[in-house]
């Protein structure tokens, strides 16, 4: 921290201080000790949990469900209270989920996974047989395709961060490196893509290039140091850090090796981006920069002029974000905010700010840069560009408005 | 991965596609398609849940419960079950757990922290006004320092590595310096010292130099993104990296600055080390440089010769982990592992290593090494300079037997 900005962040608390937030004793006698002895004190509290849950006091974060189809069960996604989170890591209980016809009940024991097509030995595996293969960890976001597909909308959704934007979680995923079989197998020549199938009942399927599979795939076993989430593909699911959560494809039960794309409903009907021309854009694998501020956001209320601390995530399927800068006056002026260190390549990167309010209407921004020079966009200039038939791949900038009764809303400007 | 180890994998992978795990289709075209497709393909899964929980296959994935005192509620520690995970993140879920006198139930709407003693303005803060305060997040371990106590005993136990070694654990903490509030209040000169207090029927107490307060001392609010776990410390831990788990106060409900060590019943009955001469060691802050073997170890057995990877965690409360060296012969010989990047100080460090295990009986064990030149010591050495008396701070490398039969167990060796 250098010496300008502690100066301002002492200015800034002594701001706090005096904002009434605290209580602050002027009795120093009664502050000599704790006048109160709290219930919790006077008798034991409660045992001990196999597996522990979050407090009573926090039932209402959890993950929000989005639209569902009817006639299938568990056809939807369901987001992340991003909101309601600090920190970079998503507890996996709030992980977002995205699936096409539910969650598979799949028993690890009779669980296959084939590796098959244009190889010299197709290869069957149990889970315990990757279990005794060379291991990664890696900290990844993953996004959806289809996250923030709102801000396609004319007017903006009146509703919360996660609400809008949940459907990217962060984890440390851990499995091996997929490269790894597929020299085992041994790709024939030619074999420069991969069918990837899951084994749930909508089959998810979607065509890899080998390119990939070849340089940062994993097959992830665990996540934040546990067995992958049933929701999220256990026992094994394809990892391909910063694209499209989709190809990502959970219950991985073969890869077929080809020599072309599959051209499955899953990368025909889905996941094609509709452009104003009329045009479909197919194969737009990584997820673009991007950014927003979970804090102050949608439905939150300041409680009157004074230091706040703005808080939020950003990311780059491209790459590691290099910075962001936040503006406070709608997109005037742009201060760099402070990243959370390690920043490391295609994973959620935590960004703060102080900010002081001065109880006047504004409205809140924030802009991410990734080290391979992109930078997100403006709403405006990203619909100028990409039209309002698609629902995929918008990371336009997200603008929270700040009335003067201290309300934050969700605003395009 | 450089070239030699890179062709020792090449091999070793061989030997592992030889040893039967894998089952290898020779019939391409069998192979040519998958042959069945699982009930889980035929309906639709399972819908959504508001906060996601393990598959039932993992049921038996659990912290385990230790030694209780009878007459109190949840006193005692439960581990988390090191040998089951992977990667260096503790899903909350398992994160290991000491309590004095079970988990409060604590409202955060009523909880107050008390900042008083010899500070120039007394403060109270209630839950939302400290978050309001700017926060920073880091990955730190925290480990209890009774931890691995059981190598003090003359035999070794015959318990699993999360039995033994399960009460350390690490998360994505995120919180206020506490430096801040402490500048906030104003230190009088000669206050160097605090006393923390919880909240909890222990009133579990311990007295922290100010030097650490002004340093990475930290308020923890969050945990692994999400708010503290009510057994963690919600709504507000102190939280100091690297030291003895039991000094990062849960419930923290006030911090009184004094001008020497208080002299609680938690620091002096308590948490001292009783050395072979009858004197005890006090103050013992900092966790050794330490490491152990997650896997393979006690209570597995190997499935005959063949390609393993051995996986294990390493930590240092003093600093950051520079090397883990392995050995396999019992100690004669020593490889350096791969470290997990980013390495990061004062957090669980992921070393792995490929091990061709010839099918001889063997023994394995790691030692860790830290950037300010610790060197985790043999039992024998540990045992020879601080005796039997004590229960914590014990950092001895763990030893693993393997026998023929691939039965893996606790030795001492």
């Amino acid at each position: 921290m250098d010496g300008t900005r502690r100066r301002f962040l002492g200015r800034a608390l002594a701001a706090l201080a005096a904002s009434g937030l605290l209580t602050r004793r002027t009795n120093d006698a009664a502050a000599a000790e704790p006048p109160d002895v709290p219930a919790s004190m006077k008798s034991p509290g409660a045992g001990f949990n196999d597996y522990g849950m979050p407090a009573k006091y926090e039932s209402k974060v959890t993950r929000t469900l989005g639209r569902s189809q009817p006639g299938t069960t568990g056809s939807g996604a369901i987001r992340t209270p991003l909101e309601a989170l600090e920190g970079t890591i998503t507890p996996s209980g709030l992980h977002f989920e995205r699936s096409h016809s539910g969650v598979p009940d799949i028993d690890p024991a009779k669980h296959r996974l084939l590796i098959h097509g244009m190889v010299r030995r197709p290869l069957v595996f149990t889970v315990d047989a990757l279990l005794r293969y060379p291991m990664v960890s890696r900290v990844h976001f993953i996004e959806c395709a289809g996250n923030s597909q709102l801000l396609y909308q004319p007017t903006p959704p009146t509703l919360t961060a996660g609400q809008t934007h949940g459907l990217v979680s962060c984890s440390e995923w851990t499995g091996v490196p997929l490269r790894l079989l597929l020299e085992e197998a041994g790709v024939e020549r030619g074999g420069t893509w991969m069918l990837a199938e899951g084994a749930d009942a909508a089959a998810m399927s979607r065509s890899i290039p080998m390119a990939k599979a070849l340089d940062d795939a994993l097959l992830a076993l665990f996540q934040n140091g546990e067995r992958l989430r049933p929701e999220n593909g256990y026992p094994v699911r394809l990892f391909l850090p910063g694209w499209e959560g989709n190809m990502s494809v959970k219950w991985l039960r073969r890869l077929k090796v080809v020599p072309a794309p599959i051209m499955t409903k899953d990368e025909t009907s889905r996941y094609t981006d509709l452009q104003a021309d009329g045009k479909a854009l197919m194969f737009t694998y990584p997820m673009e920069v991007k950014s927003l501020i979970t804090h102050p956001s949608h439905g939150m209320t300041l409680a009157g002029a004074g230091l706040y601390q703005i808080s939020g995530l950003a990311w780059s399927g491209e790459g590691t974000i290099r910075s962001v800068e936040v503006s406070s006056d709608g997109g005037r002026s742009w201060l760099a905010a402070t990243l959370t260190e390690p920043v490391l390549p295609r994973a959620l990167t935590r960004f703060r700010l102080p900010w002081r309010w001065d109880g006047g209407a504004t409205v809140l921004k924030s802009r991410a840069i990734d080290d391979a020079g992109n930078v997100q966009p403006e709403r405006e200039k990203f619909i100028a560009e990409h039209g309002t038939n698609a629902i995929f791949h918008c990371n336009a900038i997200q603008a929270w408005s700040v009335a003067a009764t201290g309300e934050v809303k969700h605003v395009y400007a």
